[in-house]
């Protein structure tokens, strides 16, 4: 098997890998500052390790991950003070010499639940995080949706009871989209607490499940996947399961299938393995 | 070229051609009764013409449209008496003894509209039709989108702001789904008149392009599609389009880029010509 590297950009860590897959990739992280000093440090951790064939990123967004684009490679139109429009896959590519794929953090993961986690075989499946932000990535007959770029998935809009839930939401683009109810920052907004502090059955698991619940049918009424994998910090909250197979059930309300949910099993593994799995020329769907 | 067949299947008519596109395509129509009777109608129009070499079908749904499916070629769970569970590509093939394709009628439309229509040489759009319902088909990558069998796009969960609009939604499964809120019969139900009774101006119209534009949004969230191609009877409202284009930048709110909104090409005939693409062997993504 070829050696590779993956790199996992997150908006406050980095992290890099090198090896062939779970069984032998070695690991390490620090934070994201600065592109030139991070980027340093990528640099400064593959120099240390033996030579990889082929190095993936698997990036915060928005990106550009479409190989025909003149902006190939970029991180695009985010907040985050120093990356926008920061050339990412060249500078990676400058400092290391070798050949680089690039794609969203969530596409890598979904790819590496596909290769060795909990959708192993599976050719139409969505992987979603729940956790600072609402994200997702997907598989389509067996290769990786793009699009014209790539998808969004927190973003969409569903219903929002004000009369239950009067937090306005806090995207801040479009308020109460799925993101701005649900993600954890919502949580810890509306209920004053984070939610790894709110206990078992506090009514906050009822809520998340119903608007996660939404973001599932809607998905699942567009792409009709076999399963979805939920990971992220909020997902690890056991209970948010059953409730979320109960009210999806319930508002499919047997027109569709029901899809399998169930968590990740790569864990906080997966972007970065998903790193090297894009580096293998795994479906790039460019 | 070769000269195909095309069977458009709707609920209350069928469409029949023979031909190789738009050019020079037979078409005859008529309605839709049992199937054993339809069956024999469609049997008797190609007895007429001369051979063709591969018959596609572009049916109402739900279907299986899975090639490696024990029921592919099924209409499944309709509430269309007499139909539901009929082996509909089995059936034209034992009666013309072709070979068949099997798609659903907006996948079909889709494929139409890509080869020779208002998505030529677009390699993600979506094709949406509003009128007895809301449904859709994609292209991903230059590939029809099925996932475990093919999206539902009309029966999303949307906002719906009772206090603006008291109507409950219209869909059997699901009440306030986009299609129950914005299909003809639901326009036809909360303003006591058939939509194209109601002259422009009238607010139905700012309502219906604002679950609409709620609707491209989260297909936009989703799939990232180059363009948005709306059709069927309500999209005839020719205000809609400035509406939508309004609505859903304003939804966007900058985040996302804004799809282009277009009407369709082929008109009426799409779901018959789309499914002559279907019998070319076109991307069936089976």
């Amino acid at each position: 098997m070829p050696r590779l590297g993956g790199i996992e950009a997150g908006g406050s860590k980095f992290v890099c890998a090198a090896g062939s897959g779970p069984q032998d990739a070695e690991i390490v992280e620090f934070p994201t500052t600065t592109p030139r000093e991070t980027i340093a440090r990528v640099a400064e951790f593959f120099a240390s390790q033996e030579p990889v064939e082929a190095i993936g990123i698997a990036s915060f967004g928005p990106i550009d991950p479409n190989p025909q684009s003149a902006t190939f490679g970029y991180i695009t139109s985010t907040p985050k003070r120093g990356w926008r429009d920061f050339n990412f896959a060249g500078a990676v590519t400058d400092a290391l010499a070798v050949p680089v794929a690039f794609d969203t953090d969530v596409n890598a993961a979904a790819l590496a639940e596909s290769r060795w986690g909990a959708a192993r075989g599976l050719r139409n499946f969505i992987y979603v995080t729940v956790g600072t932000g609402v994200g997702g990535g997907a598989l389509v007959d067996g290769r990786l949706l793009h699009g014209r770029l790539h998808p969004e998935m927190g973003h969409i809009l569903i219903p929002h009871d004000r009369a239950r839930d009067p937090f306005a939401g806090n995207c801040p683009y479009h308020g109460d989209c799925l993101e701005g109810l649900a993600a954890g920052p919502a949580i810890q907004a509306r209920w004053g607490a984070a939610g790894h502090l709110l206990p078992d059955g506090h009514e906050a698991w009822d809520m998340e499940a119903d608007y996660l619940a939404h973001g599932i049918v809607n998905w699942t009424s567009i792409l009709s996947p076999q399963r979805i994998v939920l990971g992220g910090g909020v997902m690890q909250r056991e209970e948010l399961f059953p409730k979320l197979r109960v009210r999806v059930t319930d508002l499919l309300n047997g027109y569709l299938a029901v899809p399998d949910m169930v968590p990740p099993l790569l864990g906080s593994r997966a972007g970065v393995l998903g790193a090297i799995a894009l580096a293998a020329g795994a479906p790039l769907g460019g």
